[in-house]
């Protein structure tokens, strides 16, 4: 370990997270591995979950009342679904103080500064947001895994009056988990995010709902293969979590979506008029386009 | 190993695989691990890719003409995307004797049919058609591997005049493979897998292309995580194959693509209008529906 890291290496009192699921927990469990949190506390709407997330060693101790969670914290990770932002912040406003770093793991976030404006009446300079890119297809606190941020991209997407040092301590906390920090514009994130992952989320669990709704479904799924169990690993992710991006992003997602449709109207126009060339070209253009996104990839991590 | 099983095992003088690339080359493979086929004879367009594959030990030797290389064969195999099996059955209508098998590989069997009722003006009874259900990313004669269709299902599809003791063949020597045998109607096979196989490649290739068009298509790439990677892994598949199922299996594919676009179009709506209670029936409908296949998967492959 170098002086430098050392120096950079945060240390908190005191990490308070809403919403231990699979990405607060993952963050939790690569914090404590990293040694940075003397103490984290959980608070969710359930104490099952909150008991289980101390059992499984991801917590130290959880609160149910969110003004309680928060007293004491340098930290406040807002895990919760996009749909919960606004609760919570309209449950713990008058408690927050300016010492404490808020930050979130939201897919959308033009959704969660809208929350703090609703809530607070404003964007606090000590709310960095945050963005990670990663996941599993299993949700909730069992799910939840240390090194789930490992060389993964986090988006921070602070606004013009965000205060420097707490987005130097939220990049620095993300770091320690093992992931890539970047920053993009606010609206910047929530186009791309629309493309590269909810319109993906949207279509696959689009696919599965159309081919359950067939009048021969029990052979659909009978016969399908990998190649299908691949393309609908995202249609297992969890309900709630989709429904408040769908919500959240919807403009963007609309967007993305009226793209698609534009282009799958061609593409049904090309098989129903056997325009093999047509088809030959769009298939050997998408697959060169996704060769090369996966040489890409495998540089990155290699880098 | 039992009386029966050795019994039912057939001996194959020689085997004349047309088409040496993932599917046929994988045929090979498995038949000679089995030690069933005394000589297997490759035969391509290209020699290139023929001495490739006696290389790599798939095929015995290779002919390039197509009527020299059915001589003296007891089975064929159609291994050519659906595009070419027309070319090929002109080329070895005249040579071909009762007592050759012939089966093949391709995705949509009433387009084969149709070849060779175009090409010999009849369906001959020793025609058995076939379709393995595997496939991986990569394709050509270096993917073949000799476990592909281990616990795979195989679907035959033989008409009403098909002799019996020629699909008794073709479903030992696929047996020998690994496979799971099941035979279906022609007409009921090529709509199942309108659903389960073409519509998700179709909506796979869409996806890369549309977002390789879009104007921040490096940003879309460069920030696309794991989801995206399994989502799209099948648009990295054969290019011609695809052109050519899309081609054949033509009317199937456009009645589900018609069938995603109604639904997709419900589901914007939903998004659009921040129809949350919509929006978590159809995702949750979708998970359940998905988990199931899963479960079901892994059952039928403890059986």
């Amino acid at each position: 370990m170098t002086d430098k890291s050392a120096i950079d290496k945060p240390s908190i009192k005191q990490l308070t997270i809403f919403g231990v699921g699979l990405i607060g927990g993952s963050f939790a469990l690569a914090l404590k591995k990293a040694g940075i949190c003397d103490r984290i506390v959980g608070c969710n709407r359930s104490e099952d979950s909150l008991k289980k997330a101390v059992e499984l060693g991801v917590i130290d101790s959880y609160v149910l009342n969110p003004v309680d969670a928060i007293a004491g914290s340098d930290v406040i990770f807002l895990g919760v679904p996009l749909g919960a932002m606004k609760t919570i912040l309209d449950q713990i406003r008058d408690d927050i103080t300016p010492d404490m770093i808020i930050t979130d793991g939201g897919s959308a976030k033009n959704s969660v500064v809208e929350a703090f404006k609703e809530a607070l009446g404003e964007i606090p300079a000590q709310f960095v947001p945050g963005h990670p890119i990663a996941g599993r297809e299993r949700s909730g606190v069992e799910a939840a895994i240390d090194d789930l941020y490992q060389q993964r991209k986090v988006i921070l997407t602070p606004l013009e009056h965000t205060d420097p040092d707490a987005i130097t301590t939220v990049e620095a906390l993300w770091q320690a988990c093992g992931a890539n920090v970047e920053q993009m514009g606010l609206q910047e994130h929530d186009k791309v995010l629309a493309a590269t992952s909810h319109l993906p989320h949207m279509l696959a669990f689009q696919l599965v709902d159309t081919l359950n709704r067939c009048t021969f479904n029990e052979d659909v799924f009978r016969y399908a293969a990998g190649g299908f169990q691949d393309f609908t690993r995202i249609a297992s992710s969890d309900p709630v979590m989709w429904r408040d991006i769908g919500m959240a992003n919807r403009e963007a997602i609309v967007y993305m979506i009226e793209q698609y449709q534009r282009d799958l109207e061609q593409l049904k126009a090309h098989v129903s008029s056997a325009d093999g060339d047509a088809l030959y070209l769009l298939f050997q253009s998408a697959k060169q386009a996704r060769d090369n996104f996966l040489k890409q990839r495998v540089l990155t991590e290699e880098e």
